[in-house]
Formats: structure tokens, C-alpha cells, sequence
């Protein structure tokens, strides 16, 4: 470890803000140190509880996180915020109404909130939003939250990282849940119908409960299989022991339907005494700690995954990639195809994978 | 390869359309014939031009996709579209307006749709709509169109994959360009003012022509590295090539910034004859054979990597998730570090990866 990287962690277990915010920089840029860091943090993971807030554009997720962080101020707790934001590479300004309504609870010295732009795939994003909750809950923040931007299958697997995910809803968002893809459903520990003074929010918490109740009447084990390939559910074994959880307690835990007008401030009180007796059952069950080792498991897939890619395609003095471009005329003329090209160089460059780095 | 597998390639070999379906489908699952499917179909790839057409939501990319479409129709020419959908899994209908325009493109035999919706994470999404393009490229379409329907980074990577980038922008689009995010104004070869009989189309115009030569004008080379991490360059040779490339010949292609009202059908002949200019310079410069043999790289690329990770996780009757699993007392404790396991993982079971399927 550099002599500078010691002094940011030093700076960092000293409670300083800017190593705070500096880790976090690090981390989501994937700098080289970014692995010895998180690392060095890994023994101070454990003490925060992480709640994931997600749904439709629209939704007024974020000034539910806002009312939502400042009840836990009021309570003394500290909080850390984490937006995911999956800027559109053509607009820019469209939310930054939500960021100033946020920068009235980031006047606060004990709430630290930081916006992550994706800048390329979304597919390891929610590897990165999980490492950042744990620099916030390194750090000590009591409370860590998790609020997605943006739409897409990848921002609820981002909420899903949290300890207690949170959906909320809106009437307009749909003319009935019908619209609500598969996966919503089983995500949710926490529903919150926002906007419950306009017309079809009644009728909307009806079908949710509704459909929550035809969900454990039929069961989970028997719902057919809606998510994806093997491999997928092979990579996302929180998900895996999460319906295997559900099955298991199907009647510990049913999500309650909330209804707020956050932007009355109605209705945060019922979401943060919600909040709590999720985090009880969680404890009480054994599901936290199970839900905390799929996040420790999750973690060293991620890990091994972006060490074989780095240490194939950077390792070896550049071998494999050369292997590639000595292949392209045969490519070219057809005589062999990429798939087997990808067979030819792992069985002939895939034992740099096992090299240790440095 | 079994006997259904052959069937169904004499059947897309044959040109019926409900085995292009078919092929599509598997391999947008991913199914476990896909890539022999892929392999089997290589050589016959590499006729269609292909077309990629992205920008911020609203700013009428599937009215100008049908127009084109429609336009090469009567031009006698065969027509495969891509709509790639980022669908939302709280919101379903949204798009539906556009799906209908399109169905009476589709009502013509020799045009085939095909809208793919994410999943899971955007991080696979360019190298499935990739091979999905090959398959239609293979299926015998003059014209392969991508048209992006989401919004992001992504979705503009996606673009990238064809042998020509059209961006479409409309005056509201944001106060200015200011707000194109870095990446849009070298991803384009061709852009298109939409909407252009409304106010601030003449500023836009120029605005994007001024920034056009003011990118010129510094070089390329120049520009402050805002790609991200290194991995990323060497994991996106195409984008490093095209930059190349765009050095190498700055004054080769200048992209024509084009007029089009698409609701009133106006401009969308200039597009057709800018499309096909453009791939005569690529032609002639001999930058579509470069984008091609990327393309291969690309391919084979993320054979390798889906190879790597399915090995690892699903080979060796599963002993590389046993094996963390016997790591998390450990990992709980705080003796070791999720970094540290995945050294250990890869030290004891990386040798997985070099093993060939079956």
C-alpha cells in the first residue's frame, strides 16, 4: 500500500469527510487502489442498514428520500445517500430539481449524499453501488440509502441490494399493475403508494394487495421461471436465496401497501415505522444475516469476474488480444468462426486468469 | 449439433421467416444452441450495411427508421430492424404509438422487426443486438437498422455497433448542446436536426456544425481522455479503432448536419443519399473493412468472456461456488477480505476456464 493511500485511510478512520468523499471517487472510477482500500474497510462493514428506494420516473422517490433522511437526522441517526443516475448521454438538467430539494438535507454535516452517473454499461453498476454502500457504512453512517434515478430491470436490481427495498408507485404510473413486469412483485418488501390524495391510488393499493395475496396463494415455488438463463440466476444468488427465503417464510413477512403525499410530507412516519419492523424481521428471522452473506458472496463474484477480465486481456503483455488480431484473416475468410477463436484462446491464454496480480 | 438445430438452419437457409424468428429468439436467451447457431451462420455475414439510429426520447427516431425503411423498400431493397427497449419494469406501454407506425412497415414481407427488451443488465445488450444484427445480415437483408429506443450511455454504445451512427436531435432537446454528454459528438456520423420548422432548430444546427469544427479544429488527439478507465478502452477496441481512424483521416468524412420534419416526411431523402455517401467513404477508405474486422474482435471478445464466467460458475459440478461458500465463516469474521477470496478462488479454480464445453 502507498504511503498516500495509508494517509486516506488514516484520513478516512479519522471521520473526515473529504477522504469520505475521495474513497468514493476511487471506488467508482475502479482506480487501481480501489480493491486494496475497500480491502483495508472490510472489517468496519456490518452496522448499517442499507434501504433501497426505487420505481417509476416520476414517482417523487427522491423527495421521499429526502423526508425520509431528514426523520433520521431528527432521530440523531446519520445518513448516507447514494443516487443512481442513469444520466442519458443527450440531456443533462432534466433532475435537477430533485438535486436541489436534496441539497436542503446536504446542509447537514451528518448526511452525505453522492450522485452516480453510469457512464458506461449499467451491467456493473450494481457491483459499484454495493461497494460505495459499504464505504458509507465503513464510515459509519447509522443509515445508507440506495435511491435509483432512472428506469430499467438494472436500477431494481440495484434497490435489491439494500437490506429492505422499497417500491413506490403512483396512480398514474400505469393504468393498473397489469404493467408492472415480473420481478416488482417479488422485490418489494415495502410498497408506498405516493400521490394517495389523486384518483386511482385506491384502486391501485387494492391490486397491489391483491396480487400480493395471489402471489403467496399460488406460492413462489410454483410461479413459472421469468428470470432469464441459468447463468443469470447462477450470478445472482441473493436472488435466489431471496425467493428461496419468501418460500420458506411465506407468511413471516407481507409487505404492507403504504399510502404518502410526500409532498405534504404525509404518510413518511407510517414508511419510517415500516422501515424499522422490516429491519426487526430481518433480524429476528435470520433473513439479514443471510441476505448480508449472499452480499459477501455477491461481492467475491464480482471481484473474480473483473480479475479474469482484466488479467486476460492486460495480463501477459497484451498476449490474448495479439492472439485475437493473428486470428482476424482465417476470421475474415470464414475458415473459422468467433466462437471457436474464443474456445482457441482460453484453452491456449486462460491460465493467465489464475496469475497473481503484480 | 442436434437434429432440430439442423432443421431449423436448412429452414433459415431457406429464407422462411418463422426460422429467422426462431434464431433470433435463441439468441436473444441465450439459449444453449446459440452460439453454434452463430458459428454455422458466420460465413454468410457481411453483406448488409448496417445502420444505427439513437437520441433522447422524443425526438422521432422510429417515425425517421420507418421513413428510411420505407424508402429503401422502394428502392427494392430488404429491410431488418432492431429496436432495442430498455423497457422499464414498472411501466409497459409507453412506446405503443411507435410499434403501431412501425406494424405498417412490417406488413411488408421483406421487412422484419424485431424489438428486443433488456432483461436483465445493459451490460450484454451490445453484444446480443451485435449477433442479432448478424443474423439478419446472414438471413440476406440488404439493410440492417438499430434503432435505440432508451436513453443512456448504453444505448449509444449499441449504435456504435453499426457501420453508420445517425443521431437525431430535436430543438427542445435541451437548451443547447451543452448538454450533449462527451461520446455523442464523435460517436455520429451523420446527424439529424428533427423537427427542424420549429424555433431554435437554425441555433442547433449551427451549434452542433460550430462544436463539429471546433473538434476538428483541436484534433482528436487532443481531446482529455473522458472514456473511462483504460479497461474499458482495450474492452471497446471499435471505439479506440474509430477514433483512430477519425485522427488518421479528419478531413475524410465531416458529419453532414441534416434538416427533417419526419412528421411531414421532409429530409429523410437527404438522410437516404447522406447513408449511402457515408458508406462509400467507409468503402473507399477502407474504413469498413477496419469496423468489420473490430466487429470480429468484439465478437470474439464477448465469446470469451461469457465462456469465462459460465466455466467458472457453472463447471466443476460447481466448485467454485462451493468453494466461497466455505470462505464466508471466514469472510464474516474479518479474516479475509472478499479481494483476498477472489485471489484464492482464482488460484485454485481459474484453471476452470481453459477447460472446452462438454
Amino acid at each position: 500500500m502507498s504511503p498516500s493511500t495509508e494517509k486516506l485511510l488514516a484520513d478516512f478512520k479519522a471521520s473526515k469527510t473529504s477522504a469520505l468523499a475521495r474513497v468514493v471517487s476511487i471506488v467508482e472510477n475502479r482506480r487501481p487502489e480501489s480493491d486494496e482500500i475497500l480491502a483495508a474497510l472490510h472489517q468496519k462493514v456490518g452496522h448499517a442498514r442499507r434501504i433501497g428506494i426505487t420505481g417509476p420516473p416520476g414517482a417523487g422517490k427522491s423527495t421521499i428520500t429526502t423526508l425520509v433522511a431528514r426523520r433520521y437526522r431528527e432521530a440523531g441517526l446519520s445518513v448516507g445517500i447514494v443516487c443512481v443516475d442513469p444520466t442519458s448521454p443527450f440531456t443533462g438538467g432534466a433532475l435537477l430539481g430533485d438535486r436541489v430539494r436534496m441539497e436542503q438535507v446536504a446542509l447537514d454535516d451528518n448526511v452525505f449524499i453522492r450522485s452516480m452517473a453510469t457512464r458506461g454499461s449499467l451491467g456493473g453498476l450494481a457491483a459499484t453501488t454495493r461497494e460505495i454502500a459499504d464505504v458509507f457504512d465503513a464510515f459509519g453512517f447509522d443509515r445508507v440509502i440506495i435511491e435509483t434515478v432512472g428506469v430499467g430491470q438494472s436500477e431494481l436490481d440495484i434497490a435489491r441490494t439494500a437490506d429492505t427495498t422499497v417500491v413506490v408507485l403512483v396512480p398514474e404510473s400505469g393504468d393498473s399493475i397489469q404493467t408492472l413486469k415480473a420481478g416488482v412483485m417479488e422485490a418489494a418488501d415495502i410498497f408506498v403508494v405516493n400521490k394517495s390524495d389523486r384518483p386511482g391510488a385506491d384502486r391501485l393499493r387494492n391490486d397491489v394487495e391483491l396480487m400480493l395475496g395471489l402471489r403467496r396463494g399460488v406460492g413462489y415455488g410454483s410461479m413459472p421461471a421469468h428470470h432469464g438463463v441459468d447463468l443469470k440466476r447462477a450470478m445472482n444468488p441473493a436472488r435466489v436465496a431471496r425467493e428461496a427465503a419468501k418460500d420458506a417464510n411465506a407468511d413471516a413477512w407481507t409487505p404492507p401497501v403504504l399510502r404518502a403525499v410526500a409532498a405534504k410530507d404525509e404518510g413518511i412516519d407510517q414508511l419510517v415505522q415500516s422501515l424499522d419492523k422490516h429491519f426487526d424481521y430481518l433480524e429476528k428471522s435470520g433473513a439479514l444475516l443471510e441476505r448480508r452473506r449472499q452480499r459477501l458472496v455477491e461481492r467475491v463474484i464480482d471481484a473474480v469476474d473483473r480479475r479474469m477480465r482484466s488479467r486476460l486481456w492486460q495480463g501477459g503483455d497484451g498476449e490474448a488480444n495479439g492472439w485475437i488480431r493473428s486470428r482476424i484473416p482465417d476470421l475474415e475468410a470464414g475458415v473459422t468462426t468467433p466462437y471457436s477463436v474464443a474456445d482457441e484462446l482460453l484453452a491456449a491464454h486462460g491460465h493467465l486468469v489464475t496469475r497473481v496480480d503484480d
